[in-house]
């Protein structure tokens, strides 16, 4: 290769080492770490964040990268090379003061709505809110100038690179005309069923047992990776060492049990991105979108499947006992049940995708400016009403005040979500087709033929192509969000 | 203060921001890292490590430092700038290619003897070892260079700033006197007791909660640390959080116990440094000799004593039944029961002094060059016999390749543990003389005369002062060995 281009992955593999030891501190943060160390943590952090930050705007970057350009690459160190320079765009968009201003105000806004939240305080949340929305829309700007993409589309690029709001309108678009219909059809069907709850108390150490089954049974490599418990659980670590995390409630098996599916289809495509490039940013996740699409892929494509549900059914009667709620059908019934709700998080399959189309808009025409932060409840309250049917009004704590993401100033991630799940589908159209007997492979503990699907088209395929060239080489097509309704139209209506 | 001290306060500040993420991954890689980690973290931290001493050895320092002692300081700085100054000299006295050897050859040196060891292969681990002794010789010379000591004190002073080997030898040579006479005294006495040994398996979730309650009973701060498990139990983490770890057996509750206790002593000097010197180096535990004094003060001045053992009593029959062995008298015999053995880390208080006179003896001589490799199954042999009564001949597994220490090169680190011993008796003989009913305190539960005079006289001070001025203040000398003889008779003979 050339000397620039050697010199900016030499560079590159120590920005991978740093984080590494950034990534594990941020683990130990939420996992492990006793309150009183919080405040000497940040700081270390902090510390790092600046290094690396620094790091990654040394002014030499500039010349080696356009030396770089000049070098003869092969298609490989191309594409890094694209993936560094992206990185280093980012990075170097944003003045250090602007990045510390968005971290200050962003860290006021979410400590304040932590106690905002539950005291339904929406006046108190926009005065902090306001500012966050006003560095929101001047790193917006600074990113579409540095990209040339539109203020919003540049946000949404450093989460889901390559794909534009234009695309997500159009799949959101088709999504918002036949959903609610979709979900009405099934309500109504499923109003004839019975559901019978599982039983508590569940011990969280037999909650860990199972858990740590199911794991075993989704191919997770426990020699390159742990499960802890956290208050908010996640995929975290690095790709040589993955660390996820759950909660357990007593009262509740389900919820640590398809979390924990659902991290570890996280982890498996970090466990199984290829070794030999670790350290590159050809290596990393392709995107937050692809991300998704791999712990959808486990908790909803495969995870609350009749045929997953056979599986589950002696693992949980082996651990909890025996219950009627552990009959397969039944478990299956359980975990395909769709009730609409005020809550994001804890929405069922089917009316999920409504709750990211009323954030995306919202949060879309924020950071375009032809909203303001003060018309949020409303715009909520009609958005929750015409495709939810519920009604939100005054009701902050679980409406316009429900999640995280907007008081850290993380604007562009929600359609993350949803285009996972579409990907999911996606992928899982084309495992069908290579493996038509698929659910009968499921029912009988043998998932490798998803896996091996997943391995090859998507985990070890890393950023190695835009998402677009990714899909279509796995697939045959980019982005199809038929294959979503297919999906769910087979699932719930069939 | 001055300009330059401020510079170099700020760098101070950056290195332990840095730091501590490099003691939170060094405490994972032991308690939690999957082992498929270990290659990733690995190059993690040497990074890390290299990133460090760039920064300590930046030429710039040399310049701040010399205008930093013309400023304006107040005896406070003063001190902080005598331990900046002493750390920089350190990394500077290294040249980086000495310090990347000397991991090297230590690194293969100690991978190797994990095998030779229980091979009681010494030819073999002579072979690596002569080359780890070479480098550990140019290593004490150029420290030697850098601080005007002795080689073998200029070693030791990384870990006891301030004490030289002729001090020490002062000391050894005295215990040396006394300690074979004393141990066959109190073998003779306690030839007649009765010492029952409780009956296990002890499950390792009850070792467990019986070690966290009687780290609460000794004022462990929960809130600021945690207990976990580790092949090799440390205490680690930064001063703010600070990371203990134990081992279980399930055949020997002991173990564990006195080694929870003998730790949280560590962690209890930890949590109290000043916080508000906390990123300079002047609030650094003073030395290693005073950290062991704090781990000897909480396992064999407190954790030993007949008083403890009747804290000790109900606890355990609380966690583990009722058995004969529990009742106070018999738990006190079991915790100061003599018998010379073989291994130094199973050694009890009054034979463990010996094997450190052995090492200290011969890894002096190692450095000095009057000895070499070769000679040293002799030179133990000898020193076993002469001290211990013990034959160890041709028993290299049990013998000279007992302890890690020298595989790794670590010189002059041995000593540490005995003065370590001596300073804790000095400290509670200080701590009896201003509360002559102690024991009557202990056997209520009351630990706060001991905690209240280590908090005020060691832990807040920090490196406050010089290792024999803090002595000073603290007890009205500097350290003097026959409060460890007193403590000893009193304990074996009284």
């Amino acid at each position: 290769m050339g000397h620039a281009y050697d010199e900016l992955t030499g560079i590159w593999t120590q920005l991978h080492h740093l984080g590494h030891l950034q990534a594990i501190a941020g683990w130990d943060q939420a996992a492990m770490m006793p309150p009183k160390g919080a405040e000497a943590r940040a700081k270390a952090m902090a510390e790092m964040e600046g290094l690396l930050h620094r790091m990654r705007t040394d002014p030499r970057l500039a010349a080696l990268l356009a030396s770089a350009d000049g070098e003869p690459l092969d298609a490989f160190a191309r594409a890094n090379l694209i993936e560094i320079r992206r990185g280093w765009r980012v990075s170097n968009a944003l003045p250090q003061a602007l990045v510390e201003a968005q971290s200050l105000a962003g860290a006021r806004c979410e400590h304040a709505w932590r106690t905002q939240r539950p005291a339904n305080d929406w006046a108190g949340f926009l005065e902090n809110f306001r500012e966050v929305l006003r560095i929101g829309r001047e790193v917006s700007q600074r990113l579409s100038d540095a990209t040339g993409l539109a203020p919003y589309d540049a946000l949404m690029d450093q989460f889901e690179p390559g794909t534009t709001s234009a695309e997500v309108d159009r799949a959101f678009g088709d999504l918002q005309q036949w959903l609610p219909g979709l979900v009405a059809q099934a309500r109504e069907r499923q109003s004839h069923d019975t559901v019978i709850e599982p039983t508590g108390p569940f011990a969280k150490a037999v909650q860990r047992a199972m858990s740590l089954e199911v794991m075993g049974l989704l191919g997770f490599d426990f020699d390159g990776g742990r499960l802890d418990e956290s208050a908010h659980p996640f995929s975290g670590g690095v790709p040589e060492d993955t660390r996820l995390t759950t909660r357990y409630r007593e009262d509740d098996l389900m919820q640590s049990l398809m979390g924990t599916i659902h991290e570890t289809g996280h982890a498996r495509y970090e466990q199984n991105l290829p070794r030999d490039w670790l350290g590159q940013p050809v290596a990393n996740a392709r995107s937050m979108g692809i991300h998704e699409s791999q712990s959808l892929s486990f908790e909803m494509q495969l995870g609350r499947s009749r045929a997953f549900a056979g599986l589950l059914a002696p693992k949980l009667r082996a651990h909890f006992g025996d219950q009627p709620a552990f009959e397969p059908d039944n478990l299956h019934r359980l975990m395909t049940r769709v009730k609409p709700g005020f809550i994001r998080v804890d929405a069922d399959e089917l009316t999920y995708p409504a709750h990211v189309i009323l954030r995306y808009g919202i949060e879309k025409r924020l950071i375009e400016g032809s909203v303001q932060a003060d018309d949020i409840p409303a715009l909520w309250d009609e958005g929750m009403q015409s495709l939810l049917g519920i009604d939100t009004r005054g009701n902050y704590t679980n409406g316009c005040l429900q999640d995280v993401h907007w008081s850290g100033g993380a604007f562009g991630y929600f359609p993350c979500y949803t285009l996972g799940a579409m990907y999911a589908a996606q992928w899982f159209a084309a495992i069908r087709a290579k493996t038509p007997d698929l659910d009968a492979h499921i029912a009988r503990g043998d998932l490798a033929p998803a896996f091996d699907w997943l391995r090859e088209n998507i985990w070890t395929q890393a950023s190695r192509w835009p998402t677009a060239e990714l899909a279509t080489r796995a697939t045959g097509e980019p982005l199809n969000p038929q294959h979503f309704r297919r999906h769910l139209e087979g699932r719930y209506l069939g």
